[in-house]
């Protein structure tokens, strides 16, 4: 995994140059090289390596995947959506750069994402190239990550059609669990694995992706700024619907291990290390706390 | 023309379905399907034609480029950046759908559109699918459309660094030009002109992006409410860097002049009478003013 991580640190400096005007491209760089996880791009490696790809092919595609993510967030942080502070654990994007570049840094990243993909895939087939930039625009969209965020804001507002529960399940699946499904699937893809194989990432990636989320609404209750790196407590205080309000603490704890015990079904025969240390940590997190 | 524009217009509706959750889907169709002059669609078309290319096979691309161009509107009307109430004689995005919703919705526009170029563009061949796609991504990005906002913002705030008439030729170029340039050089990709073809379609629209931006300035300066749709007066009144603030209107007209004359220069061997109507109407425009 840290070797994963190494390469993509290492590309994602090299991708995010600064040119002319330097406010937008510091502003973009900022928020991408904060320090993260890189979950995304390390699954999407992942993925590839388990269906036998060169996963040095997929490079470009995880990096582009984790623009895409750090995109989401200096959006999500702006003041007139979530209006948060703080962002792993540094002054959120617009607070550095203003509000004005942000919401700019946050379209470029949109289309210099792609981009990266293009000009860094030559070896690809063109057939795999353009079947990518398909997943990523679909997901980046109004059809998957767009409407998850959509659906959070008018959730909070009040003005939802559906139940509390399919909202939730909405929210979760579109705005979490999609860019996790972009990430496996790409990387299968650039692997040259076949449909089947393509459709276990995607339900892995669904399981994945709901299991980390109801995580995330447990630790907004019950962790710290230092180990969250972002303001705590704010979905409960803006009485925002998660998991952990719609079902309570326990009920949580109990879906993800029941989410990780279907994750591990269909992952095991992969032999994955990787793919099983991310579900332990899901897991042991929660457990500590119990 | 208006059988182009007619084209345009009922794809560009077909194209803006309305799915769940609605709000979001209303505000991209909203601003895209705003009653405007399809300009950039019309000049891919017809580049397409010019160069012998069947104009359908570039209808997604014109369609596509026409939601970036109102997905800069969108977003360059915000309050954090020029603040604007009304566009094309409506209110603005996000007056109407929120500020949430028109920075997402932007967001969407920006994925959305290279979505429907790989999504009807089947009959071209990868390769010309791959570098439209490129094209388009350069030019929405920081190099391009993003450089010129983020210059036309730090120079009303006075933080620039080179002098006044460099930064006016790079917004302009920027901000402006380089839709056009795109508009034109993928319509000549999609009908397979050659490299020296492409470059003056690049050329051309250049030159005819400069003349359409200082227009643009003086309308903003001489015109009402009702010939423009937007708010009228307001560059000035901001002391933003304009053609017009920086030489003084005659001067403006007087380069109208100067850069109509280059732009037939290259394009009256094409025998387009619709390249020639649009550069003739940006003439007798500044010429019945005088």
């Amino acid at each position: 995994m840290n070797d994963y991580i190494e390469i993509i640190n290492k590309k994602l400096n090299e991708y995010m140059v600064i040119e002319y005007p330097e406010d937008i491209f510091k502003s973009m760089k900022y928020t991408v090289t904060l320090p993260g996880k890189r979950l995304r791009p390390v699954m999407c490696l992942e993925a590839c390596r388990i269906f036998g790809g060169e996963t040095d092919l997929a490079v470009p595609t995880a990096c582009a995947i984790e623009m895409l993510h750090a995109q989401s967030l200096i959006h999500d942080d702006l003041p007139c959506m979530d209006n948060d502070d703080f962002r792993r654990g540094k002054p959120s994007n617009h607070r550095v750069f203003t509000e004005a570049i942000a919401v700019l840094a946050g379209d470029a990243l949109l289309s210099y994402a792609p981009q990266v993909i293009i000009e860094n895939s030559k070896t690809l087939p063109d057939k795999t190239l353009i079947r990518v930039l398909h997943e990523f625009m679909t997901t980046a969209g109004a059809f998957k990550l767009i409407a998850g965020q959509v659906a959070d804001i008018e959730s909070e507002k009040g003005i939802i059609k559906n139940t509390k529960e399919e909202t939730l399940k909405f929210i979760h699946t579109h705005k979490t669990a999609d860019l996790f499904k972009l990430a496996l699937k790409s990387g299968a893809i650039i692997a040259g694995a076949d449909g089947n194989q393509i459709d276990k990432m995607e339900e892995f990636g669904q399981i994945f992706g709901l299991a980390f989320q109801i995580y995330d609404d447990i630790m907004d209750e019950v962790s710290t700024f230092e180990e969250l790196g972002k303001t705590v407590g704010k979905d409960k205080k803006a009485g925002k619907l998660t998991y952990v309000s719609l079902y309570g603490l326990e009920n949580a704890r109990d879906k993800i291990i029941e989410l990780t015990a279907q994750a591990h079904e269909i992952i095991d025969r992969y032999n994955s290390e990787i793919f099983v240390s991310l579900l332990d940590k899901i897991t042991s997190k929660i457990t500590v706390k119990n």
